[in-house]
């Protein structure tokens, strides 16, 4: 495919489409699910701090099981966003790290992280604000 | 308790707290969860071109069901993100819209969306390359 994308620029475009999160059968929905979920988020950030070892990982993140923590590596890996790199000793020794490409989307998970983080004292003030205006009393 | 915090900075200081999204118990995770969800973020991401009414974001966010637009838009409008405004006609009108904060997320969770939308070219691109390696064969 790629070689064919070399000979054909309109088969390289076709090759490289602009997503739309809007349209349901998009495999851009995919991405954001990988980046987006509770894991996936604090997996880029940790990771935006250099290279980890599963436990080191396992310990940053809180709450994660091996399992979980596993799976949205295994998907971050899919999607061309972290490189696992095994070492040949004994026991091996495996080490994640961000590519090029997930640096960059890291960069953005990380930005609305810390805007949460930064803007969780607002967020419960306003929180206290709507809850004491009770419920709703008309459908949308 | 905002009388409380005017008294006393160091009360306004501690009803403010800096979330830390690696605690299991920090209600960060929650505030993570309503603005990352597939259609938290869609919806969001559409009420950044303006006022919105219920219709309108179901024919803009592809595939959302009438139950799960509901609930996403009462958990932002719960976390302060989006006012709901009823206008008194009949049949009731009600229309959508970011609040001040909800502007300031929504404007990370755009750059995140509108990354992963302008990238999915090189996202497919590095999926290929690493399904062409072949699956793991060594454990974390």
């Amino acid at each position: 495919m790629v070689t064919t994308a070399r000979k054909n620029p309109l088969s390289a475009r076709r090759l490289a489409p602009k997503g739309d999160l809007n349209a349901p059968a998009c495999p851009s929905r995919g991405v954001l699910e990988h980046v987006t979920s509770r894991w996936g988020v604090l997996i880029l950030v940790a990771l935006t701090e250099g290279t980890h070892r599963f436990s080191q990982l396992r310990r940053t993140v809180g709450g994660v099981s091996e399992k979980m923590l596993s799976q949205t590596l295994q998907h971050l890996e899919a999607d061309g966003f972290v490189t696992r790199t095994v070492h040949p000793v004994i026991p091996p020794h495996v080490d994640y790290a961000l590519t090029p490409l997930g640096e960059e989307v890291a960069l953005r998970v990380g930005d609305l992280a810390g805007w949460i983080e930064d803007n969780l004292g607002r967020v419960m003030v306003a929180r206290e604000k709507v809850a004491a205006r009770g419920p709703r009393r008309t459908p949308h």
